[in-house]
């Protein structure tokens, strides 16, 4: 057995801990040095963005093809040894701890692009492609894929997490842009999900089940993904706003108006800050809206003109707009890097990272309130949001050395999840479950997490696909 | 017990007629005269706009509330007997048939709209509401629900087949448009799904799983669904082509170049001689596109142009394009006719329905080689087709008195659902299984079909709920 102390949520019996020391016996048998048990290896196979502990696995299987996967699993299987698949690791709530321990199933090497079909707008690739990849290897096509959360997450770990970010507000998210998937189920059998027509009757939707099931149900193993052309033309540009409240208003009316905006980020004066430090931006630090508009020359114009009258309705502007790419690209690269920017502003702090999402009418009431909280707690944490889509993070900065910074970081999150839940909204609107946002399924779903029990325990009767994420009871 | 002979697929158990009729004492005694077994009654509710036999239920209840379907459900389950959610009964597969006998749940009188969220885009109605019913509600709000069948189906039983039309295209199918669902399940608990946030990452996605699941695994009561804003313009008109071949590559060029088409449907030659009897119009008698644009003023008028050009380049034109609205509503209602219009072709003759949907790359090969299918049967069977997304429906003119007839019938249909499969395609874009499809989906779904059962028997373990539809085992 691996020498490296675990964190586990309970310590294993003698049993489970033979059982998966036999496990992995087999599989270094079978996979020789793509079975490894390295402390390094592990640890980085436990969770690392997040302040949740870290959990590492008994040993990661770096898998090559569907088969191997099914192969891993179906040994795990008979000896009841969790499976966590693992994409790039980018999740942000404890998705690929193993609090149980088992085995880190690591897809990266499936990362082949394995069909483009460009008259039907649409590709199938591995589970471990990025999306950053994808859109590479698309780069002639003419077409892209539009979903981006930030990270170079794995096409595999977005669908898994239901990812979206901030071209979501116009194109979608992950439940959208999947077709197709292959599965590997918790007994080791292959499926195929969907199809590539663009829409079906046929049957249960399979597809969306597994789509944001962050690993508990299977492991996705390939994925055929909706593509989008090019646009002819984007514009986009920042506009501030004298507080938070009469962004939020701009919006709100932004998407009541209909204008298909293809990003409405927000950045609070606090995220604008860091971001002017961290990116050399000369930005006025006042709350900000990034936004970007895809259509035909006239259309993207159109959108820009309509969005300015909006702003200056409610006290923004100017709204500088380019259509210069390089400037636009500079800004976006800004919006990706507020993550990084916010940790400058308190280097020795870790960043616990929150997301919340209400209906839109809700937005500028929910971030009012969020910002009074912050400031009552005296906390630094600059928000940023897809607030097109009523969907906004929050970054603590949190000294985790500090218990009692902690506690009140822990409980401040708290009331903001409820606070999303009493307005009608969600606990997370792209981060997902895994093991941080759990306590908080029951009020957001009451009985329906009976219903979701029911099908967890249906395809996973053994609970070993991704023990102790997104089910209080798993 | 009922008088009426039953047609049913095997004869029910003593104890099976006994608990049935035991179930009925005891609903009479709850809901009185809304408790109906009269013959006629009974015969509505089995199944009547397709050529499957009709098979009607023992009793019909008529439900006025959520905790009534609760009531209604758990006093049959405590009975095993069958439960059909029953809306409107325009459903084209059987679903509403009883083929196990039962209890026909019909939620017409739960026809509310509940709250209309303008400033969220969205709406809470109860599952009687029928699509027309909230259009005319929504009518001063400048907001409208696109999703159009054709019939006027109720919205609860839209998204039990998870149904779609003419404008999918541009706005999705039930799949996108439903936001959160309230649910009363086999055991009569009341769950809700989802909820009005825009997105969410919070657990499995189980209003997608009830989505189009037919009523086997719950009745649908209430539904939260999208809502989008009036377009400022719409143009729209019809453009006639040589053959179906080049009406088809224009429809493929057209979403590949990513114009934001609202509308592009498919008449072949003989549902346009059909349409120009019935509807009294004048078109050319060759294949023909139904096309409409949303947008700006500008916006449609762009679109509309780069059509005629796509058009003129598959030898198809003259476009002739207005934003008069008598005159697109005159066409639109002759497109919704098509069923009717196709009728008086022969009108002796039952119409047998069927759709399938391909990726668009594969549509015209599809297309054509059905046409010639047709052809040599000699069947009178036009087609017309929501194109834009690979789908499209033949409707056969069939002669019920003639059982060589309806076996050719039954093997073309065979023929087209494995056509569109082997395509990579699906045996239906939006008809649903019901009964009619059950036997195609091995063929489609291969092992992820024990995993829809694993799911069945895990909601619905004395299988209840609307038996005989969709899996070929239940």
């Amino acid at each position: 057995m691996p020498e490296m102390a675990r964190a586990q949520d309970a310590p294993l019996t003698a049993d489970q801990t033979r059982n998966t020391a036999q496990a992995i016996a087999e599989l270094k048998d079978r996979f020789g040095e793509r079975c490894a048990t390295s402390a390094a290896l592990r640890e980085q196979h436990g969770h690392t963005t997040t302040w949740l502990k870290n959990q590492p696995p008994d040993a990661v299987v770096f898998a090559e093809s569907t088969e191997e996967v099914a192969e891993t699993v179906r040994l795990c299987a008979a000896r009841k040894v969790p499976v966590i698949p693992f994409g790039t690791g980018s999740s942000l709530e404890g998705h690929v701890n193993a609090p149980f321990g088992g085995v880190s199933l690591d897809l990266s090497r499936m990362n082949s692009v394995l069909e483009v079909h460009a008259e039907d707008l649409d590709c199938r690739v591995e589970a471990g492609v990025t999306r950053k990849q994808l859109n590479s290897h698309l780069r002639d096509t003419g077409l892209f894929f539009p979903i981006d959360p930030g990270a170079d997450a794995s096409l595999g770990g977005m669908a898994a997490t239901r990812a979206s970010g901030t071209n979501a507000v116009r194109y979608g998210t992950m439940k959208d842009a999947v077709l197709a998937l292959t599965v590997v189920t918790a007994d080791g059998r292959i499926i195929r999900t969907g199809g590539r027509a663009k829409k079906s009757s046929a049957g249960y939707d399979l597809t969306r089940l597994f789509v944001g099931s962050e690993g508990t149900l299977g492991v996705i193993t390939e994925l055929t993904l909706r593509l989008h052309g090019q646009p002819e033309a984007i514009s986009g540009g920042v506009c501030p706003f004298p507080d938070v409240n009469s962004a939020c208003k701009a919006v709100i009316s932004t998407i009541q108006m209909g204008i298909p905006v293809a990003r409405i980020e927000l950045l609070d004066a606090l995220q604008v800050r860091a971001c002017n430090t961290y990116s050399k931006l000369d930005l006025a630090e006042t709350p900000t809206l990034f936004l970007e508009f895809h259509g035909s020359e006239a259309g993207v114009r159109e959108q820009s003109e309509m969005f300015s009258q909006i702003a200056e309705e409610f006290g923004g502007g100017p709204f500088n707009w380019a259509t210069v790419a390089e400037e636009r690209t500079k800004l976006w690269t800004a919006r990706h890097d507020a993550y990084w920017a916010g940790k400058t502003l308190k280097p020795e702090a870790q960043i616990m990272v929150t997301d919340v999402c209400v209906p839109i009418s809700r937005l500028a009431e929910c971030v009012s309130e969020t910002v009074e909280d912050i400031a009552r707690e005296g906390f630094l944490a600059p928000i940023v949001g897809h607030v097109g889509d009523g969907n906004f993070h929050v970054q603590i900065l949190v000294d985790l050395d500090k218990p009692e910074e902690i506690r009140r970081t822990e409980a401040f999150v708290e009331r903001l999840a409820l606070r999303a839940i009493e307005m009608d909204g969600t606990c997370t609107g792209e981060h997902g479950v895994g093991q941080g946002k759990r306590k908080y399924l029951r009020r957001e779903h009451g009985d329906a997490l009976e219903v979701m029990g029911a099908i967890k325990q249906a395809l996973d009767p053994g609970n070993i696909m991704n023990p102790g994420k997104i089910l209080p009871q798993s």
